[in-house]
């Protein structure tokens, strides 16, 4: 860790890897020369192209993408994705069903019911206030497709393997595990991710389409809100969010040529949740609140014997250089977010500051 | 000019005050002490709450704004307010007028047009290219709203002054000289600016909104394309593009701080504006293209005598460390985008080079 940072467990926006801040700020002033900022550029200028055509080309490569699959980048994040996808997804005489895993799936079925589509929410852990993953799925035979949320950050909770949907396209948000892991990308329709958890930072949301789901599109609906006027333009029509767009091709770089791509990221990211989720379960005091079958590998929410410690460990791990351990205000707890950009070396660190502190106050 | 640095008259992203870039830059690694880069910062943090507030209470101080309005930071950039202000405040049995002075414009009122809402486009200069801005205007006494844009880029034509619409609150396309120069605030129910010209980087839109106009939304709006929602949390209902916010907080800091405040800042716009036009004016080399009366003091678009020397100039320009200069494709020429951080010295080495480039080919 360099001296003056922190240990960095932010649910997202959320810790970057050193290496692709230090060659931002490095860049700051004269972006490749231009002798302007890359805030400065236009997005026209051959040097933008190069940004934005390399983290597509990246994304393609980094999860198999064929060319049945267009790559953008929207603004709005993912919030602004649950109303997209009704709109130009669901005309009149269409329906879809949506699986409710909690927070984020929860409001992507209230936009989509807001717009008075039909949809069918043919599973749900609300029972059990969300703490695990529907298993054994049904779905209607005449979905136009399967809405799912991979990754609960709140809650802490993964999809491990989606559901066989008999061939209906998911479409699938991924805000918090994209890029954590390789897919089997031909189940999917479209993936979406705000990219402030493990792709970039915050003001960007990737999204991954299957080209004949643009035939889809009503031609009545919003220019900005249409998924083909983002294809038709390489994500050009209007001015993009350069940094933002910029961060993640820098982010894609680190992922390809520093980790060495998906499979040998998700290792690392197995290794990591392992020493936590293990340590915590040889322990009594600490509590992983997720059922142990649908544990999130990016966000580990655990509880502590009262909220008087939780708050001390919150707090005496900041003093530590332990940063964003506070669980979700709506759940309450502790939480670490070890995405992506998170070491070994962090999440041992946090189980080492664990340790000790369970000695002090178990 | 800092040694590795050029004149950049870019339309957008554009030049940034070098101080507000060197700030980023120093502090990127390491945000106020807290052990993070700004793009890593909980948007729920405190160190994001100072930021986003003092971007707010600068916005109001700036402008004069006084407590009927809220500011909100909104992704999508104003291609995007296009289609959510007839979303938000036309529904079934409202109407609104919209002057029609090209390009942005013009898509506005067609992002109108294909949701089916009752508009009226109440005057165009579209006979003349859309290179002056019409006068003596008549407007709809029922009008819900008057929709303008305050400066064309591609046509460098600006409204010296705003129309009088009866007491018709005028909601207006402030992207290209928002923060440019004082305004009557009170003549408006909205004033928008994708941020990438005159207030910080590309991924933002700064709104502007007077508080009654919430109350005319409909609740069938999606969440994310209502204003209320962002007005009901600070512009933090969901993750807001941080780094964005964060760069136009310190360009408006700089506007307060350094510049002056925005009487001053249009006295340098002015100043600017005359050495540029006033050397053309003198000249039979080149030639201003929009009417005098209507001319931008922001894009000072021009033509020279041959599209080839057009060419030349651009290039050759661009070899001498002024950059930027190509007219917009739709309508060819050359353009000097001269926005707030565009130094008196800057528009001074343009006009050295233009008067030797006339020198040698005139």
């Amino acid at each position: 860790m360099k001296a003056d940072r922190i240990y960095n467990f932010n649910p997202g926006p959320a810790a970057l890897p050193l290496s692709v801040l230090e060659e931002i700020q490095e860049n700051f002033l004269n972006f490749q020369g231009s002798g302007m900022s890359i805030t400065e550029i236009s997005h026209r200028a051959r040097e933008f192209d190069d940004v934005i055509n390399d983290a597509v080309a990246r994304t393609k490569r980094l999860l198999g993408l064929d060319d049945n699959f267009e790559v953008l980048f929207i603004q709005g994040g993912a919030s602004l994705q649950f109303c997209m996808i009704p709109m130009n997804f669901l005309p009149p005489g269409k329906s879809a069903d949506y699986v409710d895993t909690g927070t984020w799936s929860t409001k992507a079925i209230k936009e989509a019911q807001l717009q008075g589509k039909s949809i069918a929410v043919v599973a749900s852990s609300e029972d059990k206030n969300y703490s695990y993953i529907p298993k054994n799925l049904a779905f209607n035979n005449d979905a136009a497709f399967v809405h799912l949320t991979s990754n609960n950050t709140i809650k802490g909770t993964q999809w491990a393997e989606f559901p066989d949907t008999n061939g209906i396209p998911i479409i699938c948000d991924m805000s918090s595990d994209i890029m954590s892991r390789p897919l089997d990308v031909n189940r999917f329709g479209m993936m979406y991710a705000g990219a402030q958890k493990n792709a970039g930072p915050a003001g960007v949301c990737l999204v991954i389409i299957r080209k004949d789901l643009l035939d889809w599109i009503p031609d009545t609906v919003p220019t900005m809100l249409k998924y083909s006027t983002f294809a038709a333009k390489n994500s050009l029509y209007n001015t993009p969010p350069c940094f933002a767009v910029y961060t993640v091709q820098l982010v894609l770089k680190w992922l390809e040529e520093t980790i060495g791509g998906l499979d040998k990221m998700a290792a690392i990211n197995q290794a990591k949740a392992q020493l936590l989720y293990g340590y915590m379960d040889g322990s009594d005091f600490y509590r992983a609140t997720a059922a142990a079958d649908s544990r999130s590998l990016m966000n580990v929410t655990f509880r502590l014997p009262s909220e008087d410690l939780e708050k001390q460990f919150v707090e005496k791990a900041r003093a530590n250089g332990l940063g964003g351990l506070k669980g979700h205000r709506s759940v309450g707890g502790c939480r670490a977010s070890i995405y992506n950009a998170i070491t070994l070396e962090a999440v041992q660190a946090l189980v080492d500051f664990m340790k000790a502190f369970e000695k002090e106050n178990g």
